[in-house]
């Protein structure tokens, strides 16, 4: 029985104790859009968060009354039956701060100067993230979750829980994620960020009083991070070489189908998605290296942790590797950590943990309802 | 004795019997510049023709007189004593027609209109390449090379040459190399080619007029290029995640050495590479497919082939990735092609084809060294 949760309801929550980031910068209030699913049990001892990844948001399943088409980025995985049953948890999602679906970022107006923030939002980091989600908890009434889960960047935010929050998180599901990125994942993402800083219509990030959008660098942006999300095989797949008109146009239009895919994706992006989150995004992902304050030492970082962990990975992910996914095994185990992990043969690159996708969905189900067990037992 | 060929020079050679490519355009007349380094023997037996890649051109081996510190971009390989060695061997290279280094391309004058062809400059494909070359040859009285050579796109160039001109080349080095791009290979080309299509300051090509180049796009094609030229072990190894400034700074400047690398070479470029070259190597590249005319059939495709090949590849290029080049070998194979391969254990990705390094140059060394025997026997 695999039903969708039917319709949800964005919720918006006002902080105004002053949030400090880690670069120093100080954030004086901020909202934070979110949406649960599911009930709160009464020792609120069923609570999972998820947190997004780059380009998600607080709409994580379920659809809206107003628009019933926009359905959440996880519907696959959430619901009354699905491996994260709302039967049996009271999920979170937010969107995270720096983004643009109702939170505060950059877009919002600082209600210091009357204009959106622009470049005078602060860079956020995944502690900043995880520092606001426990607000949030604590706004909720939830003092501990039950699990802490999420993909890429989001998995990220995930096993930080268990480094900033070590008593706050019994469970961290961390998918397709790595313990930090390489130079070449920043060198992806500063090709990115590049494309929208030299955007003319940028403007130093202050594009909003130019009534003008970065479009093009957004758009760039955008396509080569699909090259990224899929892999070689997938692509080969899904588009090959097949041109787009049956033959060679001996031009600069689209001629091959997986231009016309890219550009598709790129120009839709753009006309939603706001530049300076984009920014921010990235960095958080660079940024994120438990092991920098411990010499490099990746064992040492986690010797904080208390939670037990699922470690899941794609077989034909290049963004995170599967290798990454075993480096983090590596060190929960000399951490003397639970840990379960699963490598997940599928073809669609770094995408597949927002896939429908049998093992992988069984794997997550088996794991949560052992969690459910700790509670309803 | 691995010394330097020395003080080289350019030449020009005109052309004005019309070229017709394959996209059906004719180019009235046109230059092409090259160089020759060691002698034409008396049969004119031992002709050895470079193929150059993306951003290559005619200055293959050597120095300038007035310029000294302008060494060939293959002197690795190239001069007395070396692997294609100039006591030996006739060696031409020249800047491809469309080029930026002084051959007919989009910043030339169009000597019908008075003003650069910008934009009307033909799309060129690896096989209107060929042709351009064999005319070249022709002018040099070189009936049949003894090698044509080429890595990477050059490589296309040497494996079209036994198709186009199965008598007019005896032995065929193909290095980092691929029999077309897959789907992923197609999708980098346009996300670089849309970088420098979007740039304001490309007016469709005609920036020639507008005294602008479109250096942003550049920046980024190249920046993004670099990332699939290296490897994922290169960059960990040279960059890591090394800081620049030996702290985090929390804005957009550069913050990680990659990054500092990735914009130098970036900017670098785009103050010296014409963009519409820049947009008809990445064509050629995409184009570049013998199976298309035989429904797929690569076998079938060099059916017509009658040179020897070695085809050599890298463990690390992800560009081009040694499964490509075993294909191929396989088809060679198929078509009972004398093939030696060599499989060559590198960290540096795809530009490893471009380096000194010791198994690559002997690989190389030993089998030029039998072409050598074949014409001083």
């Amino acid at each position: 029985m695999n039903t969708s949760i039917g319709i949800v309801t964005a919720q918006r929550a006002h902080f105004d104790t002053p949030l400090t980031f880690r670069s120093g910068a100080v954030l004086p209030q901020y909202d934070l859009m979110y949406e649960t699913y599911g009930t709160l049990n009464a020792d609120k001892s069923n609570a999972v968060l998820i947190c997004h990844a780059l380009s998600g948001h607080h709409h994580v399943a379920g659809s809206y009354a107003d628009d019933p088409k926009n359905v959440g980025w996880w519907d696959n995985m959430i619901g009354p039956g699905k491996p994260l049953d709302t039967n049996k948890f009271f999920i979170v999602g937010l969107n995270n701060l720096g983004g643009c679906h109702g939170s505060t970022g950059p877009a919002s107006i600082n209600p210091a100067t009357g204009k959106p923030y622009g470049s005078s939002f602060p860079v956020v980091t995944v502690e900043d993230w995880v520092e606001s989600q426990a607000r949030l908890a604590d706004m909720l009434g939830i003092q501990q979750f039950a699990a802490v889960v999420g993909g890429s960047l989001g998995g990220m935010q995930a096993m930080q829980w268990s480094l900033s929050y070590p008593e706050r998180v019994r469970h961290v599901l961390a998918i397709a994620t790595a313990p930090r990125l390489t130079a070449e994942n920043i060198a992806f993402n500063d090709v990115a960020r590049n494309a929208i800083l030299t955007d003319p219509d940028f403007h130093g990030g202050d594009f909003y009083q130019h009534n003008v959008v970065p479009k093009r660098g957004l758009r760039l942006a955008r396509m080569l991070g699909h090259i990224t999300y899929l892999s070689d095989d997938a692509m080969a797949d899904k588009f090959g070489r097949t041109l787009r008109s049956g033959k060679l146009s001996y031009n600069y239009e689209i001629e091959f189908e997986i231009e016309s895919y890219l550009r598709y994706q790129g120009d839709k992006f753009a006309n939603y998605f706001d530049a300076n989150t984009y920014l921010l995004m990235t960095k958080a992902l660079d940024y994120f290296d438990p092991a920098r304050d411990f010499d490099d030492n990746l064992d040492r970082a986690f010797a904080r942790a208390k939670a037990n962990y699922l470690v899941i990975s794609f077989t034909t992910d290049w963004r995170f590797s599967p290798e990454r996914s075993r480096a983090i095994v590596n060190t929960l185990l000399h951490n003397k950590r639970n840990v379960s992990y699963a490598e997940i043969t599928s073809t669609h690159g770094h995408d597949s943990f927002l896939m429908q996708h049998e093992h992988y969905h069984n794997v997550m189900r088996a794991y949560l309802d052992n969690i459910a067990r700790e509670f309803t037992a």
